[in-house]
């Protein structure tokens, strides 16, 4: 009997963040393959015995996606239940796409489990809605990591300020200064808002705030680091206007707004 | 004592698609505001002493936003703990931005819990991963069911077209022929791959799919409605290579592909 594999997305890293079916296919799983992005919090809710860290090898190197598709497939036809546990959402930049063809390929059953995704929730969470009737009518997702095998980079900065709408980068801290560049080259408004929040929903989450003519300096100053997300928008504002009634940061955290 | 309001997104409608801290909030909640877009399976979950439909008054009538404002700062003022239940994310074209703003003027402590939204879940369910490292490092939201205020669309479908990026448009059933004719004329391939998600992770969920020239015609045929998202771009072509052994649709529901 072939097993099945769950794709299924932590979301942002709160525990409590996982969705509720996500907690029991946590809980019901046979094996649980998952990378760092997920979190302390929520890879320590899991049982040691059942956790395969397909993130990063002995030695520092990453796990090729070749050896994760292999390893999907392999536990499923010894007839394992199986969680990918992926940050976020598994379709939004965590290559659950390309695990799924991998899966049908292989004739293996696959379930995918939608996750919050950090690009909105990161956002949130420090007070900016990412759309906001006011302000916008889009916005779009890009990452700040692309395929280092692409000879050219895909992204089309200049038609992404064109559209007008909030710009959320996904792993994006350390190419802030080359697509901030380009997003003034192309004409978008040195005093647009800009936030960057870093490892939104864990205890020690922290926000900064600048524009998109200062964030890279707000960086440097903060020392913002991986895991983090950039808000560029009219609505990276709103945190200004809610701050002191929103609950959602955590006690510990720094703002160094 | 003042109470607190929770801004709570519900996920795209399956009840285990809520996360761990909607459901435990709508749980120990006093009350529940919500409007019909959790769907039935979520809203009968609710006991019914507790919920409030501000979604339509009767006579068919919408009620205002400002009634929704008021009335969550009233029932605060009260002392009283709120989930205000929204469905997907809060913060997704949902007006929460406006909820937050209209809170925090009113000195209403609050919490933004956010959601799956069905812009990602929605695609994902019917097998199509919102982004793919082989086709897009970019993926756009857009509300087909703008401000009726404003003069004219905020939306710039060109620059939308030109980011190369999926695009989905959420609430953007009625307005298809209006949209997908923009993105024809801003130049987009008319073999571009389309996908109508009707009421994703609802039991009577249906997935109807085109390209950008028929969808129109195929919307029609199978007469898909309101709630529904479109998925524009080559990883709608997903579907065909995985749907053979993707678990996600419900057995009840009807694929027109």
């Amino acid at each position: 009997m072939t097993g099945k594999v769950y794709l299924v997305g932590s979301g942002p890293g709160d525990p409590e963040l996982l969705t509720v079916k996500a907690r029991r296919l946590i809980d019901e799983a046979d094996v649980v393959l998952h990378d760092k992005l997920p979190g302390p919090e929520i890879l320590s809710s899991i049982p040691a015995e059942k956790r395969e860290d397909v993130g990063k090898r002995a030695g520092g190197e990453w796990t090729p996606q070749e050896y994760t598709n292999k390893r999907l497939v392999e536990l499923a036809e010894e007839g394992k239940t199986v969680v990918r546990l992926k940050g976020g959402d598994p379709f939004v930049f965590g290559r659950g796409g390309e695990e799924a063809e991998h899966l049908a390929e292989n004739e293996i059953p696959f379930e995918y489990v939608p996750g919050v995704t950090s690009a909105i929730a990161g956002a949130g969470v420090a007070g900016i809605p990412v759309t906001h009737r006011e302000h916008t009518s889009s916005v779009s997702f890009v990452t700040g990591h692309e395929d280092p095998t692409k000879e050219e980079s895909a992204i089309d900065w200049a038609a992404l300020a064109e559209t007008g709408g909030t710009l959320v980068v996904l792993m994006g801290v350390g190419k802030l200064p080359l697509y901030t560049d380009e997003l003034l080259a192309a004409g978008m408004d040195p005093e647009t808002p800009v936030a960057l929040v870093e490892r939104a929903t864990w205890p020690d989450q922290r926000v900064a705030v600048g524009t998109l003519e200062t964030i890279v300096d707000v960086r440097d100053d903060a020392d913002i680091e991986p895991p983090a997300i950039t808000v560029i928008g009219g609505v990276a504002a709103t945190r200004e206007r809610v701050l002191a009634f929103l609950e959602n940061e955590p006690d510990s955290g720094e703002n160094t707004q």
